[in-house]
């Protein structure tokens, strides 16, 4: 039998978004794409047809003649329009905005499930989380956010596995963010001392693409600890808030005043030297027990401890050895004994983040059908 | 609103059903058991009312006085059983019987899906592979088995997901058992030089009851050679047979012909020593290269070459520092680059195993309703 056609709206078509785009154009059974929004624009399919967008890019798809176009719509509006296409309809969200993603429950009450990279909504408020899959119950749709932690790596599914099946997961620690495990990889590299200073590393990966344009934003390390968030809920504890445990802040405490402004990063990259002596002494007290600082998360379930910051790790240790911006996550549960579950690899990156969101799509339009 | 009720039929109550089945009996939305065989005996839910068998193991089911006990079935009644149930069914397959999986298609085509852990039906000849998913597609019904590769580590699903969403995978490689596993990183541990001598490692294992009752049925190759054969073609290689490419086995040539029997294996056992020599050379000359050998399977997708034996590798590569009986799989990717995702864990158990088919028996609940 033919399976009955399912809706797609898609937002955000920054750099995951692109290479989701040019995924979806791939599928063998796509969807029928009827709405695509970035920040100032909307394309939508018109009404009451919702025929299919031909969209394998944003270019593509807003010099369509045949389709609508609209400034920004609100959240709402767009529900609308996606709930009241004539079969189940999903949203994928590929922004990073709060905002949309406090709108989820609006969504899903009106059965369009959700798909999204965006680990805005999941880490906020413990409300938000209640709400977003309550919502989901009464709207008989589906949440599904994989890429909200390790990008495209099974994360959230291998944890979902474990906790559905009846195993204990008594802890999950590892390294979550992509740019800090560049930067330490590189900083104090497992294969022997460097003479690396902090602050050029840092430049380093500015340098390269793999901070953020404010490179505190991945220092302050409260990408990790929505992660974290994130995970410590699948796994049952009731994290109130992202900041509601110990995070430790790689940004010195003498330059956390500084403004966010283009000029404030200059003067927190022009400054970080200022303070190499304190990361190498770091790196130093590391090196004579024979370890390497690294910058991870843990979470002791059965504690119900959850902490970010850094830690020494034996050098011949998976995570000391990690290469490159690769992400490690080991789940310690009760079935697999002492030697964890481990995933392991690049945890960040539009391809493989757009991999973890058409994977989920997938799961989604298979269920829906 | 409420699901429909969804049938279940399981066969096999050894080492992984047993566990399944303790599982299953903690599920907070379980599928209605009306069916449980083992090889001698199968108990029935009384039709046409299908109620429920109240089993968390054999004995319950085997005790419960109003549910229908018989023999052992063929598969086809089993199928017309399950085809039977006012809703739709699943059989869950825990044993390792190839006459069972080759009937998988007279399941499928009738509607009930599969979840399994038994590799033999997918590692047969290559046209019982492809009328199971022929069958699976005409039937609308589904055919989980993530737990044939790597127990419950989420080897397939992940190789499915690289797949559907059109990444190119170029190579996977892995310690994908158990037994060899724990053979080798204890005949010549990363860590360091070991006195270890193979028979007596072997020897060993057995004794733990790492090995099949008749260690040959390791050695031999043919268990990891089934795995590639299903990792090969989830890739999209063509392989005929999972004899059809090169297999290193371990028992040694003059030892090849003894008889499967307990005496066959008793004198196996007694005569593996006068080999321990050829293993030491073997582990001394990667040694000199500072290197350690392992027993793996590797898929050069590419080339479409699969093939099974010993390797060297690196002490300080994640193949190397493996632990215990943990298997680990690395995919290379065209999106990941030259660091690949791995999947590293237990690989074996019954824990572990049960929960592979557990959780792929809630996906395709989940897809039923």
């Amino acid at each position: 039998m033919s399976p009955s056609p399912i809706y797609l709206g898609v937002v955000g078509v920054g750099g995951v978004g692109t290479a989701f785009l040019s995924q979806l154009a791939r599928f063998p059974n796509p969807p029928k794409l009827v709405l695509l929004a970035r920040s100032s624009q909307t394309v939508l399919a018109p009404t009451p047809a919702y025929s299919n967008i031909p969209a394998v890019d944003w270019a593509t798809a807003a010099a369509t003649p045949s389709v609508t176009k609209t400034g920004a719509l609100p959240a709402e509006e767009i529900a609308t329009y996606l709930a009241s296409a004539p079969g189940r309809a999903i949203l994928v969200d590929n922004t990073s905005d709060i905002n949309l993603a406090k709108s989820y429950p609006t969504f899903l009450k009106k059965g369009i499930s959700v798909v999204t990279p965006n680990k805005k909504g999941f880490s906020d408020d413990l409300s938000l989380w209640k709400d977003i899959f309550s919502s989901a119950a009464e709207g008989n749709a589906h949440v599904y956010h994989e890429s909200t932690v390790g990008a495209g790596l099974p994360v959230l599914s291998t944890l979902k596995d474990l906790v559905a099946t009846g195993d204990e997961v008594t802890r999950i620690e590892g390294v979550f963010s992509g740019t800090l495990s560049f930067l330490f990889n590189t900083f104090a590299p497992a294969s022997g001392p460097s003479n690396a200073q902090w602050s050029a590393v840092v430049a380093q990966a500015k340098e390269l693409g793999y901070t953020e344009p404010d490179p505190r934003d991945d220092l302050n390390g409260m990408d990790v600890a929505r992660k974290l968030t994130i995970l410590a809920r699948l796994a049952g504890l009731e994290v109130s808030r992202p900041d509601s445990f110990p995070i430790e802040s790689l940004i010195p405490e003498a330059l956390a005043s500084l403004p966010s402004s283009a000029d404030g990063i200059t003067e927190f990259m022009t400054r970080l030297p200022e303070f190499d002596s304190q990361m190498a002494n770091i790196k130093d007290s590391a090196e004579k027990e024979g370890k390497v600082v690294r910058y991870v998360g843990s979470i002791d379930v059965s504690n119900k401890a959850v902490k970010v910051g850094l830690q020494y790790f034996d050098k011949d240790s998976a995570i000391a050895g990690l290469k490159g911006s690769d992400n490690i996550i080991s789940f310690y549960t009760k079935r697999y004994g002492s030697n964890p579950l481990i995933v392991q690899g690049a945890g960040a990156g539009g391809d493989v983040t757009a991999m973890g969101v058409a994977a989920d799509l997938i799961k989604v339009m298979d269920r829906l059908q």
